[in-house]
């Protein structure tokens, strides 16, 4: 399996115990349990670049919380403050290439649920006020009884592959250089397969078969799962949606692999190590198959 | 790759043209125009199984339309009736089996469609009403003018593999004899690999390596993205999560082959033929390979 950006979390999430009211006052009250220190929902990190964890006692007793779940025997829990929602990503890039895998997980799954309550305070369907409940992985209407559960939006994210090639694009909000894995949201009524093909179509008029999937992540600006795919084009013809991307280009196996070394003369500026667009870029080079009809071999341990 | 259910719509979806009021118009007075008939957000179906297909002109000015795509050019609207939320989805079973993939497909995005409207006519951030934009696309706030997008819910779908076998649960809502491969929401900060090694370690205590993704499909009710995956578990032991499955059972490739024939003595009834639990099945005992700790191979044409 390949590890991909936002994963390894390795904590029980114990969800048997989210609507059991006693067993949670009790794992509140254990020796250790810890609050997830937050800067809004941003992540705040000491010297050594790991999460700051507070006394659990700190918490006032009326407030909103999620229990994250079980490190070992610690539990872990995060606040739910108020705050502005659907803010970039790009302003905790720094701090994120401090942590630890294992911390960018636990604080990801935090940020998603947190972003996720202040979209949800009132309910969709009547209107009323929501509150918190199973421990935070939901919210319940207080005006027509509706449960609210926290929501996930699967991405599809995919290289076209041709003679030996792959497709990336440049989005005009990023950085100097960088091209990534073309990228969309996948919509009610398709199937991933469905979806990679659409937006490839969309954006840049590339038509693909024998799509294969390669790799997932959840991804917590806000709270998307990121469906990492690889797709056959016919053709290298491209008809670019500028509405979507500014550019998008062919790149070969050496410029790609370039690209992911860091290289001066590298074709583009590869994206970051928790992303996973460059995992797929990295899964493709390591493959080092041509582009076939039919297809690339699965990765090593992908399959 | 593998059909499953409610995919092959077949429609071009013509994203481009959701914001562009100018071209919908133009569309909605076309020949050929038409809207689908519902009753509430179940499918109507003609003597030959097919949907039926009303002119466009039948709608009032003001009333909710979603734009589904074009079939061929055709443009093709589904209202947005006022339905009740939540409904199993056992009641359309009927009617499903005597309808085409196509047919399945088109109907499904729009039911998924409705109930989403209806579960968001009022905005999570500041309870203000929401009305429809993006030709049924998503919705907008008419206070805060946050703008709401369609929810699609990733759901993991998965067989453990041990020695031969494959595991399958019952749900006490299940149908008398019927099987399937279990299956959970996956949850903000999960990998789709991570969300299949939980459910399965939640609801049968079963530990699994090496998850394979197999196969996709949307599920409008309301509206699931399945994703369908193989892992090998280490062991057959069973700790069944009671609140969740009735039973487990761990069945060999002639029982499930006998399962999905309808055989009489076969170990258990199979799911019908539009969900993805009876495709992942149908991979498992296609692909005749036994359960070694490295894995299934990638079933014909699925990798």
């Amino acid at each position: 399996m390949i590890r991909t950006g936002f994963t390894g979390a390795g904590l029980d999430r114990a969800d048997h115990l989210r609507l059991d009211e006693a067993a949670l006052a009790e794992l509140a009250g254990r020796e250790g349990a810890a609050m997830l220190r937050l800067d809004g929902h941003d992540p705040l990190v000491d010297d050594e670049g790991a999460l700051v964890w507070d006394a659990l006692a700190a918490l006032e007793a009326e407030a909103e919380r999620i229990f994250l779940g079980l490190a070992e025997e610690r539990p872990l829990f995060a606040p739910v403050p108020r705050v502005e929602i659907g803010r970039p990503a790009w302003g905790v890039f720094p701090i994120l290439s401090l942590m630890s895998a294992q911390d960018a997980a636990i604080w990801g799954a935090a940020r998603s649920l947190i972003e996720w309550h202040n979209r949800h305070l009132f309910c969709g369907r009547c209107g009323a006020p929501t509150r918190v409940y199973r421990a935070g992985w939901g919210r319940h209407c207080t005006g027509c009884g509706l449960d609210h559960f926290p929501r996930v939006d699967p991405v599809v994210i995919m290289l076209a592959e041709h003679d030996g090639h792959v497709l990336v694009g440049r989005q005009p909000q990023y950085p100097p250089g960088r091209y990534s894995a073309l990228a969309g949201f996948l919509e009610p009524g398709e199937s991933i397969e469905e979806a990679v093909a659409r937006e490839l179509k969309e954006e840049a008029g590339v038509d693909v078969t024998g799509v294969r999937y390669v790799a997932s992540q959840p991804w917590p600006f806000p709270g998307q799962l990121m469906i990492a795919c690889i797709g056959s084009a016919a053709s290298a013809d491209i008809v670019l949606d500028t509405n979507e991307l500014q550019d998008a280009i062919w790149v070969d196996r050496a410029g790609v692999a370039a690209a992911l070394a860091g290289a001066p003369d590298a074709p583009f500026a590869a994206p970051p190590p928790f992303a996973i667009a460059r995992t797929l870029l990295q899964a493709w080079v390591d493959a080092r198959v041509d582009g076939a009809a039919d297809g690339l071999a699965p990765p090593p341990g992908a399959a």
